[in-house]
């Protein structure tokens, strides 16, 4: 089984092909950055169109069936999530109605300062918001899973702690690896890990060591490290495939609408576009070459299929449903 | 079993348990006669406080199992419904969308043109539009009944003919018994009993034969000569019992934000309220003075049951599902 906790990629029935010549039975896909509630609506509008259009190889899932279901019939299961909180302005009753619609994960903050957490990009980090606090228990009581890739240390800590369910970093690495702003510090993972959430961890080459020249086996071996550290059921992959996306689009990530002038984010002025993958993962077809590095690595062929897909899976399982 | 097609009630935990009193075990309520698709979402989540605040009493309904569920564990299912086509706005996609929200029965119009047909206001009825035809078809396909309750007659019979599955009028009554604009004419009944659609008698006094003073032995003679032209299994209810609404409402039906003028549709200056209702159907406990009334009138146990719910349930069975 394999499972992918984050793609943004430039959707086509091409790449739709590559999940299942990957054997990629579900992917977590962004639907909105920035985008208000009835913006949203229209992305998930240009998935109903690809699901129409493309029947036999992709579907919307809701749940842990919708998985079993994607591998029975040899297509990948669609779940949708949000990285930013935007979708549901300021309005806690549009967390059941984003729940019905299909979303299933939601950050609660995406760089910057959001009305429910604070981003990894602001100076300061006052915590959870007020806002915050009610979202994270309503999230809990549909089942929306809280995403804290994007969040700073302290908001993350808070929501890990407030949280009545376990919660995710779909889309991360440890810092101890790689220290870039986005990645995680121990703390954050030990007490994710102790608190039963989830790491995915990320092929974007600015969360890489050596970035695009990161090689499977310093990966490998960094989720060897994190087994350790946050134990072998907590961890899974979110590759953060950007596949085919034009520098546009990473620009919308970055600016959105909240300042007039260029942020660069995790690029720079010289290199402001989105970066080359590492050649051993540049698409849905090489997730075969990080189960391999992972066997390489000294994982059992029990603790590889539980990175490449089944914890994630149990991750659903209990995760989507509404309490009780 | 007992299954209304139409309310639009002030809605309280009250009216709830009335529901209940009247053993009536699913009731299709309007949430939208004028919003846009970001207003009706409010609607929804002002629904799903009451679901999240009243679960013994009520809850949302999909599809007709919801019905079987609602009498083994004596609640009332709650299925949504738009008496005008506004919350899709002018995009298709919004079909798909609001279907996953819930909503089960969209008018294509509410007494006046609307982007998809004629209302039986107009003076004109140039029939089903470009768009109209387009969203029939996408209605079709999600499993979105198409009501023509409030339409005119060119466009409810184009409507009836275009439809690949049968539509529903869900709160209407026969012109021949009183010759009210949003009665209907023996050729739309007869075409919509041709087509396995349904009609729900409504008990709004303005379509009842001498208003609030009609009695229930009038109208169940009605539903025996309706039952003649149409088929015993293509009638049931749709009783457009607006309980303990004030004024302001009936006004925003009629009024919405199309004219600056006052206009008092079915009502008048000297009396531009809601009407009263006739002494024997004032609320949800009186289903079975309808029950009653159809017994004394001549129907079996068998064709009773057929009116006062079964009909619609095996409607309902069959048109929420997508196609195929």
């Amino acid at each position: 089984m394999r499972i992918d906790a984050l793609q943004y990629c430039n959707w086509s029935p091409e790449i739709f092909r590559q999940m299942r010549q990957g054997q990629v039975d579900a992917v977590h896909v962004t639907i909105a950055y920035h985008e208000n509630f009835r913006e949203m609506v229209a992305r998930i509008e240009e998935w109903n169109r690809w699901f129409e259009r493309y029947p036999e190889l992709i579907f919307q899932g809701f749940g842990a069936g919708c998985i079993d279901k994607a591998r029975e019939t040899q297509r990948t299961a669609i779940f949708f999530g949000f990285q930013n909180p935007s979708p549901i302005e300021d309005d806690i009753g549009l967390v059941e109605i984003v729940h019905r619609l299909g979303v299933r994960f939601m950050q609660l903050s995406y760089n910057n300062q959001s009305l429910l957490a604070t981003g990894c990009y602001e100076a300061e980090d006052p915590g959870i918001t007020r806002m915050g606090r009610e979202v994270i228990r309503e999230m809990n009581r549909v089942g929306l899973v809280i995403d804290m890739s994007h969040s700073a240390e302290r908001s993350t800590l808070e929501a890990i702690e407030l949280s009545q369910r376990p919660i995710a970093i779909t889309h991360a690495n440890p810092s101890f690896w790689e220290p870039a702003l986005r990645n995680k510090s121990d703390k954050v993972l030990a007490a994710l890990g102790e608190s039963g959430g989830m790491l995915g961890f990320s092929l974007y080459p600015h969360h890489l060591k050596d970035k695009g020249q990161c090689t499977v086996q310093s990966f490998c071996d960094m989720v060897a490290r994190t087994a350790d550290l946050m134990g072998i059921d907590q961890i899974g992959l979110g590759s953060d495939l950007c596949q085919s996306q034009p520098d546009s689009v990473v620009e919308w990530m970055r600016v959105g609408r909240w300042t007039k002038q260029i942020d660069y984010g995790e690029g720079s002025k010289s290199a402001p576009g989105f970066p080359a993958q590492p050649s051993w993962f540049e698409d849905n077809r090489h997730f075969g070459n990080i189960e391999a590095g992972l066997r390489a690595a000294g994982f059992s062929d029990q603790d590889t299929a539980k990175v490449m897909g089944g914890n994630w899976y149990r991750f659903f399982d209990r995760s989507f449903s509404p309490e009780g």
